[in-house]
């Protein structure tokens, strides 16, 4: 299979500092900036310059590095240094509380810390060593998806993205964009449908940006004219990205992917998911147990500040919906295309696993 | 039945212009804008100063007094003034081609203008006295199509919209939200979920703002979003207008709307049109013949001005899409609410008609 190489690295460790794409200045720059202290980081994430649950965890990783060098100049015992150390970790999880990755990837960095036999200097570089470790493995996850996903895009296919799961999402190669990366080296032919994806645009924003940047045919699409495009014939599959997943395949991501699915079931079009085994949660066994976020009414009220509709109408904003099991074709992971009957392709990978 | 009285009169024939709420303000201003020529009314119908299919048709048949009006100044004979109307007339309907409104209200107008004794002053009065019976007409039809809608609301009921079928869209009262308005008067405890409507956002800008207006509970959604509610209940029926309807029943409105229409029917959802006669075209066999207006690339790709996406991405943005008639419950119009076989009940109240 031909290889593809995106533009993008979103984040990146670089000497003594970490490297990211500023994700609140597109589509109108692109932007890199260098993030040289804890505090620094802490509120990058909260503020969402950088986004996506797979690069939040790297950017955790990476302020902990961040944390632990400027700790490094007080001069402190080993002891005091860990301790102190600790504390920091602890409070860069309060950045993005919800994002379960961020708390996986900060973990590790704890155990690094707690495991580590080196001095303060050689603790240090062992975080550093394992946040790099963390970008790599992200990026190889993702082009096992993209490279598992890729073998089911026909040739020559319209495929219909909702929201970003691209390299703007994750270290740099993307979950549903890492199947349009894998399948376009491959088959330059192929080209992309981008839901806008209101209220926060990301489809508009950031997907387009993206694929765009990488030379990816792309078109963008209002939110409601899926249907319109699938009856036509102009769209031949539907690929998105995961927030969580229950066990038995129901899968909770942005808000409108469901109507998505709906409309792709109609026209018999397949929908696949696209996202690394670690977005499944067996502990829950349906999406009835996915609590769905009520976010700002702002987002849906403003547009780049600006009101569009009655200052007084009411609103409401779920930040994802649920697409119930029945309504997907494949899970694309890093372990293969998982099938129906979920419950039982979910449970058999996770075995796999232990 | 208690009537229910909107504060909103959309156009007007006022002396010898035309006077219309500038919807393109909307919802920052509330202003009306008088239109006192024949090119200004084109230009007020193809921006889409005034719009919703009723609305246009009658800003088309002003738009012949306004020409009729500039060429009296012309000192032609009665032949000349006459063929150069009838060409004035053609031209009008080009301002947007999808709504049959349009060509219904300025064919009534070429009537009058064919079947007239008068000279050429007599024959502009006979316009204007014509199209303000068409004012008349159309707000009587829509309270019509209200209060058989009405009749099918659950007590209590939420009902979904998509675009502007108002007040704003005819003379003054609306069609879909005709229905939501009789069925108001009746029962306060109804109440309205407004989609966004991407790309031009009528149901935000305009749908909130006439329905606050006149005190009606709206909740505004984002496209993408109907689904959600659909699933949990908290959508009891959806109403929505239409630019064309085919003599099978497949219905051309707004894009988004068919997206809306499958979701319904997965959701076992009464998914309603709400339209006069004259948007039926019996001479359309069905869906696959209405030409589908292809608009600006700059609908989707800019809102307020500002660009949302990567500069250089493709676009396509169909202006409507086409609802296939097994998917609509009831066509509510001023003779009742027609049931399939639309083939059939179309075919009844048309030879009723004659």
């Amino acid at each position: 299979m031909a290889e593809f190489h995106s533009k993008i690295k979103t984040i990146e460790w670089v000497g003594n500092y970490s490297k990211m794409v500023d994700q609140t200045l597109l589509p109108y720059e692109f932007k890199y900036v260098n993030i040289t202290g804890g505090q620094q980081m802490f509120d990058a994430i909260k503020n969402m310059i950088v986004r996506g649950a797979p690069a939040i965890g790297v950017a955790g990783a990476h302020g902990v590095v961040l944390f632990a060098q400027e700790l490094e100049k007080e001069h402190l015992s080993r002891d005091e240094f860990v301790n102190k150390l600790l504390d920091k970790v602890d409070y860069i999880t309060t950045s993005r509380p919800t994002a379960v990755n961020l708390m996986w990837a900060v973990e590790k960095q704890k155990e690094v810390i707690k495991n580590s036999k080196s001095d303060i200097k050689g603790i240090i570089e062992e975080l550093k060593q394992n946040a790099i470790k963390l970008e790599d493995e992200d990026i190889a996850i993702n082009k096992k998806i993209g490279d598992y996903g890729a073998a089911v895009v026909p040739k020559g296919a319209s495929i219909l993205t909702h929201c970003n799961a691209g390299a703007l999402a994750t270290v740099g190669y993307g979950t549903a964009l890492g199947v349009v990366r894998s399948a376009f080296a491959n088959d330059p032919t192929i080209q992309v449908f981008a839901d806008e994806t209101r209220p926060r645009q990301q489809g508009a924003r950031i997907t387009t940006f993206e694929l765009t940047m990488d030379g990816i045919p792309t078109t963008l699409i209002t939110d409601g004219m899926c249907s319109y495009f699938m009856k036509k014939g102009m769209i031949n599959m539907v690929v998105v990205g995961a927030d969580r997943i229950a066990a038995n395949g129901d899968t909770a991501n942005k808000i409108g992917t469901y109507t998505v699915a709906i409309a792709a079931k109609y026209h018999n079009i397949p929908f696949y998911v696209a996202a690394p085994l670690s977005t499944i949660d067996v502990n829950i066994k349906t999406g009835d147990e996915i609590v769905i976020e009520e976010r700002s009414h702002e987002e849906v009220t403003h547009i780049n500040g600006k009101i569009i509709c009655a200052p007084d109408v009411n609103v409401i904003n779920p930040g994802f919906d649920v697409t119930p099991h029945n309504l997907i074709t494949g899970i694309i992971t890093e372990k293969g295309i998982l099938r129906p009957d979920y419950n039982k392709s979910i449970a058999d990978v996770f075995k796999l696993l232990k």
